[in-house]
């Protein structure tokens, strides 16, 4: 039984549209929800909503709005079982992924709950004598724009901390996954009785997602963007902000190595790529998307890599709960997968695992012989087909992961840490973990990527930081002279 | 004698250029200098070199790094009488504010040399027991381009934290003030043997700015821009930068207002009006452009008022200290303000004091009964002409502060610290002085505007975090299991 939403969330009560559209399952293409399609006058309407409720929500003593996240996280605890059949049933993935999300999600709430007890400011010595501070303060509407791969996570992540520090927001979820990206935040904050008009939520479809995109943006109420995609719409989204003067933090694509050195522990290697690579369907920006392998062990690592992948479970994962590699999110990145690996193979590349592309289902695969001039060495893939590269030294790991124009996250394996971090420093990503995979996420730490990854850092103080405006307040107590002849 | 600056600075030395433009005293049009005007292959060249000196400079012992930022305070107060006629014959200022002006620049310098001891990141709990670090590290060439009316200060406070905390630097000054704002900087450096590269100044005319800026924002080896200036510009940086997903922080304008409450100091207000709004020709990006009187005192500050501005003496600067009132910077400023005093005039705006233009020397003005129809009331002026507004209450003097699409600085006068404090939360820009004027800055806070007038935060730890890249790494220590399947 399809559910059916005819309405977006603003001002606390749901606004019934014209039209909806159909939000499907990608294992088998049944109806998950007919949801509101929302034009452009609603999302205008939605944000004067989020403005008119700033003000009493800013004011809220800050353990009122911290109390609020606290409440959130136990209601969504509480239905988590719903959370989970959702993201499973609107985004593709398996059981064990949705339990992931739906857990970790509580987190995010608990985290900016916690932050909300943090310093706001500074208190700064003065040339003058002055009391100087510098005081965060919230902005106003901030706009959260958020994918379809971790849709509860990602949505959470971008809005909870700058919802925590006094600013309103308005969500607009993916149209691939509107309900667990969306509609179940609007929900749970109905169900807690979060003051009307803070979180608002607007779900359109394709069709409408330019031009509802653009108003996230350059309406003047709009005070701050928050948005998690790809890096060609990231580029035009931090464009516009620029040009409006507006502060945004823009997460985007990815291209992660996992380096494995010569003297990493085999079998927690082969296990790290292997969760790294094929998560979700390696549909993670921070996704292993190059295992490079120390030359010495690259006959070792490489058999227990694919024993590992080789047993992992193709199949519709809303089905059965043993189907770990689900469907690609939609035909688009299928075919995406696809075109990299004919172009992989046409080129060379040897299929030691997998290969098999049926619909939007796509074997974990592993290929040998990548080469520079494969679209998939370069490109980010977004789907469970990983090349295995050998090294010969450090230096050649560290330059092969940096031969992107990506920079978000990467692994190391290593039984040596003074190692490990001298190869960390020296690899040009956001995040670095010394034996784990590029894979990571916790809700209070700086999340986000260099070069074409991003711009700006979720998580955290580093997402009040970017969601605050800093000012700079004094008292002139008598220190500050004027020259005498003005 | 007009000295000649036939080479721009890259690489530790001066690369000489087939052109020159000319560097002129606005007050009298004579020649200060022949600059050397680069072009778009001397600024390539300029950024290669910089981010080849890069590695070196990052990898320097913070202290070392610390070490040449005092060395250079201590040279450029030794030049300090150099630095003040250099700032007054291409700015057209007042001795004093030269004077200002150079011993301002050597405290961001010690400010510079102080924040290299701070931390460099923090250590957080982790979820799975990991050593969890953020570690700020420097991201490779940053671009300063900066602006003519403090060219020596607003030069050094972008790029002093960039340059100490690793980065290594690529300064375009105005060609307005060429040497006060750059090459002034690289003779400094030079004389104290700062490592070749770490520090370079590209000198160009106006001809070549557009291109030349451009290459300083896109060039893929530009990391981060510092842009002081117009907001009309500053968004086309902010949007250059958003679509290359690069850092960057852009001061721009303002049109910041003294409000003077009923319990204000009178004598005190009136000084700070005159300082706040004729201070080197009103052309300070927080000029007072707006002074606020509450309607009880209003007959009893307007005199007051009147009677300090008109012993501004209005003269050529660089011929006789005594006189506070300089040239505006060119006619085209000298322009726009004549257009604005027109325009209100006509309007029915009154003239209490000044009025008189001749050339690019403005008198100093006072007007009262301007309207918001008038171009004074809302466009920046950056010239020597205030207009003086009554308000009956406190609401009504934060709705007139707040009628305009900057936010930059503000002051409120007022006995009760209280009132003053309310009254500057309430007010929509980056800065607020209880007791002082608009005008104000010490090097280790958080300088920057809201609204139209800027995005980010230069001075101190603020520019810090702005020019650095956060890095998230971790070490796993056994704590991180996946899930069996995998």
């Amino acid at each position: 039984m399809a559910r059916v939403f005819e309405g977006f969330y603003a001002g606390g009560s749901w606004k019934r549209t014209a039209k909806t559209f159909k939000d499907l399952n990608p294992a088998n293409d049944q109806l998950f929800a007919d949801v509101a399609d929302a034009d452009i006058n609603d999302v205008r309407m939605t944000i004067q909503t989020a403005q008119d409720a700033f003000p009493a929500w800013a004011d809220l003593p800050f353990t009122e709005r911290a109390a609020f996240m606290l409440k959130a996280a136990d209601e969504i605890d509480r239905r988590k079982d719903d959370l989970v059949a959702a993201i499973q049933a609107e985004g593709g993935g398996w059981f064990g992924k949705g339990m992931f999300e739906a857990t970790y999600v509580a987190g995010v709430f608990r985290a900016a709950a916690a932050l909300a007890y943090a310093p706001i400011g500074d208190v700064m010595p003065s040339e003058y004598g002055k009391v100087s501070m510098a005081v965060r303060r919230p902005m106003g509407v901030v706009s959260i724009i958020s994918p379809w791969n971790f849709p509860a996570i990602l949505s959470s992540r971008g809005f909870a901390f700058p919802l925590v520090a006094g600013n309103t927001v308005v969500l607009k979820p993916s149209e691939e996954t509107p309900y667990s990206g969306g509609i179940f935040f609007a929900e749970v904050f109905e169900a807690i009785g979060l003051p009307a008009g803070a979180f608002n939520v607007i779900t359109c479809s394709r069709d409408n997602i330019a031009e509802i995109g653009d108003e996230l943006i350059e309406n003047p109420k709009i005070k701050g963007i928050s948005f998690t995609g790809s890096t060609a719409v990231g580029r035009m989204v931090a464009a516009k902000a620029g040009a409006h003067l507006k502060k945004c933090c823009v997460e985007l694509g990815g291209k992660d190595s996992l380096i494995i050195c010569d003297d990493a522990d085999m079998e927690r290697s082969a296990q790290t790529a292997n969760f790294g690579a094929f998560m979700h369907q390696g549909q993670i920006c921070m996704s292993v998307e190059k295992v490079l392998v120390h030359e010495d062990v690259f006959d070792a690592f490489l058999p227990m890599f694919v024993a590992r992948a080789s047993k992992l479970k193709v199949g519709d994962p809303t089905t059965d709960k043993s189907n770990i590699i689900g469907p690609l999110i939609n035909d688009k990145q299928a075919n995406q997968v696809r075109e990299q690996l004919e172009d992989a193979i046409a080129k060379g590349a040897k299929v030691e695992l997998g290969g098999g592309i049926k619909g939007r289902f796509v074997e974990p695969t592993i290929l040998t012989g990548v080469t520079p001039d494969m679209l998939i060495y370069q490109n980010e893939t977004f789907g469970p087909v990983v090349p295995v590269i050998p090294f010969r030294t450090d230096a050649e790991a560290i330059a092969i992961a940096n031969d992107t124009e990506y920079g978000l996250s990467s692994g190391v394996m290593t039984e040596n840490e003074r190692r490990g971090l001298e190869i960390a420093s020296k690899l040009e990503t956001g995040i670095s973990h010394v034996n784990c995979s590029s894979v990571n996420d916790e809700p209070h730490v700086p999340f986000g990527g260099a070069k074409a990854s991003g711009v700006g850092r979720h998580g955290g103080r580093w997402s009040m930081d970017t969601f605050t405006e800093t000012r700079w307040i004094t008292l002139e107590r008598g220190g500050r002279h004027f020259p005498p002849m003005f």
